[in-house]
């Protein structure tokens, strides 16, 4: 039988069971279940593993719960400026915007820069005229308008502070969604979504558009999508590490994944997980955070979801 | 005794010694002598690789000769957006920018970014905000203003295309600058900035900025600063691919270089080069297109300068 698999995630960070509430949790748990089991639908009929990703990717965007499309963070402006990457680990094409505003999802855009473009990675003001120029989907403002961020971006607009995520000053979580999958036909494909950090300035890229350090997948070895702090991710180009341990170590999706998150990266200062999904059918959702919103589902077995430390 | 070494680069693609008169090549091999001399007496002086390769960028963007700083091409809209990026082999600290307008040092942009922001990678408009912030130089539209590159724009500017350096349209020439240097101290540092595409739109970003594709310095095992076609710089991860197959491979630099150039990136039809330094000061100048303009000079060895295939 060939295995086929679908992982997700919603973030990492300061994520306790003393920080959300039963209803919170319930609510987290039941968006998770639902986008990975969306995902997981494209793979059982037949779908390609980069159908499936979009489609789980989409749902997560849509969801005010995270940090991408709808649910994106306000900017220093007081704006939202999203990020995303989508790869095909079957023929290694990329595509990825960065800091575009207004679009519905991010993921269709990257998507379309992919299937329709020269090029892997297209920005601002350029990449919302591509998505004019391709039917990508707009919202206005109000869409985007949540009144939790609005209330953490308050706290911290006028100082030069930048929150990774809707957390407490002191806490940690670092708001990005991303999935990877393994299609029947042996195909890997990897996207990754995020609307930055809260009060972020300068236009600042982090990982997740960055083939390599956020999002990657190649046949040969395993797709990752990562959250975390991406200064970290971007510096240790942590996604094709990961692959890099596999192809020339030989090392299991699992040992390349601990390799990196719990030893590389913990050693850095770097703070967050990743998921993986290797082309045998592996799954690994590795993170030093205290959390990570996660699910993955695998063949016909039942749909695990996790948000703590188990 | 301790190597130290400096290698530069000014742009890949068709340069044959048919395509450019033996005066215009004489200016080329000038200019690259003298960027890639400034660079060594930095390093001689005990100075850092990371200062190294800032000099030697610093010249190579004020050359109206090479695709980068003054000498960038223009864009679909007649404008200048320019790349760059710079990476610490010591602490693997990194810093880039993406798309910025009127700067007249890009690399200089870069280096503020890594030194004094929490951030990796700026981009656009909000990456000109903190060069004002931080002091950095902006040139008019004038100072970017070159004849050569105003016609060969002049001649795609209505269409679609878009070409990859000033070159005649069948031609391919990556315009890119870039440096990698070790230091006395055993210290590595990579730099690339470019222009990018005549004629290019929708805000595209290439390789350049991009840290384990065109940009990439590690102590453990060397600095990279790639030329070529970026898309698939990005989609192969080359710099950071260099790394990894010595360090986890026990390639030797040459090795890694020739796997990486001349085998994974001509099999994606990926045209361009490369130059390199290892930490035990060994230097590989790889391309697989028919030129690439390069130097490099080695402890008190003789400066080599090329252009052609040897």
């Amino acid at each position: 039988m060939t295995n086929f698999a679908i992982a997700i995630h919603g973030g990492a960070g300061t994520i306790t069971a003393a920080s959300l509430t039963s209803q919170q949790e319930k609510v987290y748990r039941a968006a998770l279940q639902e986008a990975v089991e969306a995902g997981h639908q494209v793979l059982a009929d037949g779908g390609s593993s980069l159908e499936a990703v979009e489609v789980a990717v989409v749902l997560l965007e849509d969801s005010p719960l995270f940090n991408a499309g709808r649910g994106s963070v306000f900017t220093k402006e007081g704006k939202h400026e999203m990020d995303a990457a989508i790869m095909c680990g079957k023929t290694l094409e990329a595509g990825a915007v960065a800091g575009v505003k207004n679009i519905r999802n991010p993921v269709k855009l990257s998507r379309a820069v992919m299937d329709h473009s020269d090029h892997v990675m297209l920005s601002g003001y350029g990449a919302e005229e591509f998505a004019r120029n391709h039917g990508i989907a707009f919202e206005n403002e109000a869409y985007f308008f949540d009144a939790f961020r609005y209330r953490q971006w308050s706290e911290v607009r006028d100082s030069n502070m930048f929150m990774l995520d809707h957390s407490e000053k002191k806490d940690e979580k670092f708001g990005t969604v991303g999935a990877v999958a393994l299609d029947k036909s042996g195909n890997l494909a990897a996207s990754t979504s995020t609307g930055g950090m809260t009060n972020k300035n300068y236009n600042r890229i982090g990982d997740t558009p960055i083939i390599g350090a956020g999002t990657y997948a190649n046949n040969a070895t395993c797709a990752v999508s990562c959250t975390g702090h991406g200064e970290f991710y971007m510096r240790a180009v942590v996604a094709y590490d990961v692959s890099c341990l596999m192809e020339y170590k030989g090392y299991s999706l699992k040992q390349a994944c601990e390799e990196v998150v719990q030893r590389k990266l913990v050693n850095m200062g770097g703070e967050g997980g990743l998921i993986a999904v290797s082309s045998n059918g592996d799954v690994s959702l590795p993170f030093n955070t205290e959390g990570m919103y996660r699910a993955f589902k695998r063949n016909k077995e039942k749909t695990f979801v996790g948000i703590y430390k188990e």
